[in-house]
């Protein structure tokens, strides 16, 4: 089934305690469809400017991520953001934030991107998520994530989003914060009563849950010991987790979403293990399997 | 099989949103016992002062809990601790702690105490839990408790008594500053290098997480929305894992020790549910077994 993510497209700086990189291709839907695409074909939607050339472009056509609907800014510069992580690397720091081409951009879906039947909004301004929910009329299951800055400077808007999609994705204190509830259980039950009928909230180091209106789900994380940079991880989780689902037809059953989790659990779990997503470009599906049976197998009494 | 727990028996003063109470039972031997009676007979061994009356040691006796070891000092007082919890109730500030007899204790564990054979060392200095440690020497598995004050201020008695125990169970950042290390799992990998072969870690809202030599396993924690008070929620785990490898017979091999997790989980969900252990008096252990049955179902995938 088809799958169709917006986003940002990004270069990213960023220094870890072990290491740093000043020019890393990045951003959500990047992060998203490099694992997605291990699942589903996957189209990615989203500006870049001139710096934006060959080499980034081999690096998605390789995962066989359709790039027709990467909308080229001419005169533009691409998505720029900095960061340094902490020696606890749950901890950064955001250093610069450049949005360049991000600033003016308006999603144009080509056709084959408005006939996607999953459709993954990635953390953008909520009105330009909305926007694209509404080209896409064919399609039978979205998700969104969001952050922080939404909650606080658009918080309107983004209750009008969150209202017309299936699945609401946030960090557990984004979650927190949308509902102003501190417990995690309660505050995704207040987020299903704004219109999704799946909460799942990302736990970071911790796992994830998922909850709907007569079921949760709680899953651990990967138990990984090699973290180099975790940017992106949320989003290679939600890449893991709607590719499986496209990969699955569609269904959106109990049993298929937990699994979804479960792949989008391995999928993050990888992409920490390398700066940026480099880790995600030639991974194979295998690998993912195998982490995912590991999964069971640590999760089981 | 016998089971024997060494900690503090207490009288909490409790603060929440939703009411507080000035006299609770509490104390970590208390709120592991009642918790672990539900599986095995228990003995507890601590110190209380003249205002520990009838109906505290009846509502230990009630739940079948071996008080012989609980030492009256006369013209003493029992061990106080005041609390003030937050809104988000996974955060408190301590208002008051008067060890009062605990200032002078020294524990002197029957016959019957020291020939346990599955011990839990409650939250305590950490000589006096290598005393009782040494004291018992029929025991077959023996785990133990500690706190931040302890890695501070008593950091090598604290490593002499984490080598001679099989399991160290502690907080998330207790473990991160025990060993310096800000990864969990790269945390309790350096925790068994110290001698014990279980480490667990408690991850309050999020769950637990075992790791062995070879093995790790992660537990989600039970989505109980009603959270009413959670002092002693980490003992009452303790209580319920150490008593149900003691009504195992003193197994301890990995299933064992997974589904032990569980019946910790389980009794920490109804600690929480409730002031003080108020929810584990009366608590049977059909509703605990339905609880770890509704833990696998949410964990399953």
């Amino acid at each position: 089934m088809t799958l169709t993510v917006v986003g940002s497209i990004a270069f990213d700086a960023v220094e870890t305690p072990s290491g740093s990189r000043d020019r890393l291709l990045g951003g959500s839907a990047v992060h998203f469809a490099l694992a997605s695409s291990q699942f589903a074909p996957t189209r990615v939607v989203g500006p870049v400017g001139d710096d934006f050339g060959e080499q980034e472009y081999a690096i998605l056509r390789n995962r066989g991520v359709l790039t027709d609907d990467v909308e080229h800014v001419p005169g533009g510069k691409t998505f720029f953001w900095a960061g340094r992580y902490h020696r606890d690397i749950n901890h950064r720091d955001t250093l610069q934030t450049d949005l360049n081409v991000f600033e003016d951009f308006q999603p144009k879906l080509s056709p084959a991107s408005r006939d996607a039947e999953v459709l993954f909004l990635g953390n953008i301004q909520p009105d330009l998520q909305r926007d694209v929910r509404e080209q896409c009329r064919a399609v039978k299951f979205v998700a969104m994530d969001s952050m922080n800055l939404w909650i606080d400077i658009a918080h309107d808007a983004l209750l009008e989003t969150i209202a017309l999609v299936d699945c609401l994705l946030l960090n557990d204190s984004e979650l927190k914060q949308l509902t102003d509830e501190p417990n995690i259980v309660r505050a995704a039950r207040k987020a299903l009563e704004l219109g999704p009928r799946v909460v799942i909230a990302k736990q970071g180091e911790y796992g994830s849950a998922m909850i709907t209106r007569d079921g949760y789900f709680g899953l651990t994380a990967y138990p990984t010991t090699d973290i180099v940079e975790p940017t992106g991880a949320g989003d290679s989780f939600a890449g893991g987790l709607m590719g499986y689902v496209a990969g699955e037809d569609g269904n959106t059953d109990d049993a298929t979403l937990r699994r979804a989790m479960a792949y989008g659990t391995a999928c993050a779990s990888f992409n920490v293990e390398g700066f940026g997503s480099e880790r995600l470009y030639e991974l194979d599906r295998a690998e993912i399997d195998a982490r995912v049976a590991e999964l069971e197998a640590i999760s089981r009494f």
